[in-house]
């Protein structure tokens, strides 16, 4: 597809994206401040945002007051947390008391709960800024908001996490929330050249948030720099915990020393038989890096065990669905007999095989899911991490929201994955996931630490 | 303490309460009608509900329309489930499209969500009237509601199902939801001779509920029948499933042959310590009537291992309350800081108690928990189920809402219990649990149906 937007090509080398993380010590020395970082954030979004469209509700004048008083915070040297005075976006599918919760569906438009969600919460009492509401799929499925790429308009931002992912690629915000049941998190962040943590299952709390598959949905976080996408995160299950009955997220509030990757397993997996032939070189050009780099490269080539893991993580799609449309049941129907119309046709159809998913079919893949990632946990040992794609291609043109199969993965596993903007193609951004073992997530941060540098630096 | 209230004391040979299930037979036959049953509990509520107080809501114009429905259906022989037709009420912590959720708290005073919770949606969707919703303690926990017991208004109906248990007890309805974190289903509807399912935990789906403590809470169902209690329970999860990545409840939509029980074991619990000598009298006899009709009762004092696990469930409120407090830490803060006096004074000191519990802290309870549970799963195969009591005392005179510590064990368990309305105290009700296996809940109703009536019979 020949390029014709007239924008410059991304380059993963020379591109960054905002950095909150790196604007604090200007805080405290006067140089800088949240409100002025605000504003500059406000600018963009002025500039940006009527082609972008990545917020279903923007809140400026609270913004600017709660960053005004952090910036007297920062000048009396007393910053509440990490977060304090970062401008931040609330995923739509979360609740906000001060804005509304419309999660790209009619049912919902102008509907406003009463409460702050888990993380809505907890970002505000650390003083964020809560600049706006990013928008989403309809119930993070399938009808796209109006989103546009922020590399080039005639693409998709991708879904559900559109608009955060949107608003970080077009430099609006530092971090926002996104969440993930298939690959919400991570495509859309592969596709905007985003940081992006889909945690462990449960190690952020989700409360106050909607979803239609809660058992295999996460909360996560996108940001310009993965320090930035690590504070905040962490902070997150520091201040409100992971979901309940769940240990939350383990590591420290910063990352420490940078983690040499000694070994990775590449995995193929489902959305290999469809990335075309420009973004599968890309990736075997990383592979070959990180074997310059000194990482070794393991594959389904190399080990029988990989090859049945691989065998296994084919037959997602067999249970990922049913157990969608299984746990999707209740409250879609409701909605949808109600007030007839409200789903889209897509999400009607969908809904209408979940609707023929029975009791123990759904049990059945409960424990077809619990066997593949018991198959998972034995390959510990094997490497320090999973390298794969974030996506099949660069973010499609038109106003499709591309295709989630990568993300399956570990959102099916139940473990942390990455977005790491490393990839080009077609000047387009293209990410790769660095995924690891259930609540090892502090150590892939710390792994991402030393390959970003490691891959990106001029040679 | 003398009865002054001139009531007739309560014997639970003779008291009945309301069936629905005994009386659709005569639906068909055009002898009954779900709209005439409907009319005869609003004549019950008429009289009685000025005293009990059971409702925070009633919607009886809308109940009326569909009972209506439901003997249209009946005449034609075509009723849509087990539950068509039943008027039925739904605890005020769980969202209902058509009525407010007000959870007993100042904050949700008035408010209105969108949709129906789970089970409410699909109650509906099979026919039954719902009716109201059923007051509840402050979020679940402290502050009473005014309702007061059925069978002696100077008495606590006890909570947090307070307004469920109180309406089943006043004949005002067949069945109800009721939910538990500790004792909140099987100590009110021990104080009102309700029978109640406290399901295995994730048996019935929650969505749309309102928990603070969802690693420990439950959706429960309590009724004037024991066949009203399983059926609805049963329908309640076959249509809307579980908790999502839960295998939900297992059976049949009705109970089956009665069960004869071999072997139970005898629980004390923490409970006993501060259980009254007329109440332990009144489970001695219990016991005694057991061994008289065949059942072996073995205890503690029989079996090391017992002994062992006994010790162990005395540590619950070391793990239980931290617990509590650490998942409840939001949305309450969210709400006491926003508008400050929501809660009120126990529920802010005991908040404040659960904001110094550290994550670490946490961690180590989840595992403590996990570790008991293993201990009572090693169990297996020395009996077909445990007894003890729902509660110390008959329903204490006063605002009190009594003390839940023998609901403590199955909610930490994860394991199922049933209410049954066995022993009179003082000429009140008293109800003993019968408790079994995690997921075996109708092995429990098939056991549940054989003891009723064997303990009962006049001898």
């Amino acid at each position: 597809m020949p390029d014709t937007s007239g924008r410059a090509p991304y380059d993963p080398k020379t591109t960054r994206l905002l950095s909150f993380h790196d604007a604090v010590p200007r805080f405290a020395d006067g140089s800088d401040s949240p409100r002025a970082y605000l504003e500059r954030c406000l600018a963009t979004i002025e500039a940006r945002e009527p082609l972008v469209r990545a917020f279903a509700t923007l809140n400026i004048e609270s913004a600017r007051k709660v960053a005004d008083a952090s910036s007297a915070r920062y000048k009396a040297g007393r910053p509440l947390s990490v977060v304090d005075g970062m401008p931040f976006g609330i995923k739509d599918l979360y609740e906000t008391f001060d804005m509304p919760t419309q999660m790209n569906s009619p049912y919902y438009m102008g509907w406003q709960g009463p409460r702050d969600s888990a993380h809505a919460y907890v970002m505000r009492k650390g003083g964020a800024s809560i600049l706006g509401k990013t928008t989403t799929t309809e119930f993070g499925s399938s009808a796209p908001p109006p989103t546009r790429n922020p590399f080039d308009a005639r693409r998709t931002a991708g879904g559900s996490s559109s608009g955060t992912s949107a608003a970080i690629g077009a430099m609006m915000l530092p971090a926002a929330s996104g969440s993930q049941v298939r690959g919400s998190i991570l495509r859309p962040a592969g596709y905007s050249a985003n940081f992006a943590l889909k945690p462990s299952f449960g190690a952020l709390n989700r409360g106050g948030g909607h979803s239609i598959s809660p058992s295999q949905s996460v909360l996560g976080i996108h940001a310009g720099s993965l320090e930035d996408c690590w504070n905040t995160a962490f902070y997150i299950a520091a201040t409100a915990g992971g979901d309940p009955g769940q240990p939350g997220l383990f590591g420290e509030p910063a990352i420490g020393a940078a983690r040499k990757i000694g070994r990775v397993i590449r995995l193929d997996t489902l959305g290999w038989d469809e990335t075309t032939a420009q973004t599968r070189e890309a990736f075997e050009r990383f592979a070959a890096d990180l074997a310059r780099i000194g990482v070794g490269v393991i594959s389904r080539r190399d080990d029988p065990a990989i090859e049945t893991f691989e065998k296994a993580l084919r037959t997602i799609p067999d249970f990922l669905f049913p157990i969608l449309g299984y746990e999707g049941r209740w409250p879609l129907a409701d909605y949808e007999e109600r007030r007839p119309g409200t789903l889209s046709a897509a999400m009607l159809e969908a809904h209408k095989r979940g609707l023929t998913v029975t009791v123990e079919q759904y049990r059945a893949h409960l424990k077809t899911r619990a066997a593949i990632r018991a198959q998972f946990e034995a390959l510990r040992g094997k490497a320090d991490a999973f390298v794969l794609l974030c996506q099949q291609d660069p973010a499609p043109i038109g106003m499709g929201i591309g295709n989630p199969v990568y993300g399956d993965v570990s959102s099916t596993l139940g473990c942390p994955a990455f977005a790491l903007p490393l990839l080009a193609v077609e000047g387009m951004p293209v990410g790769v996931q660095l995924m690891g073992w259930p609540h090892d997530d502090y150590a892939l941060a710390c792994m991402a630490k030393w390959l970003m540098p490691a891959l990106l630096a001029p040679r």
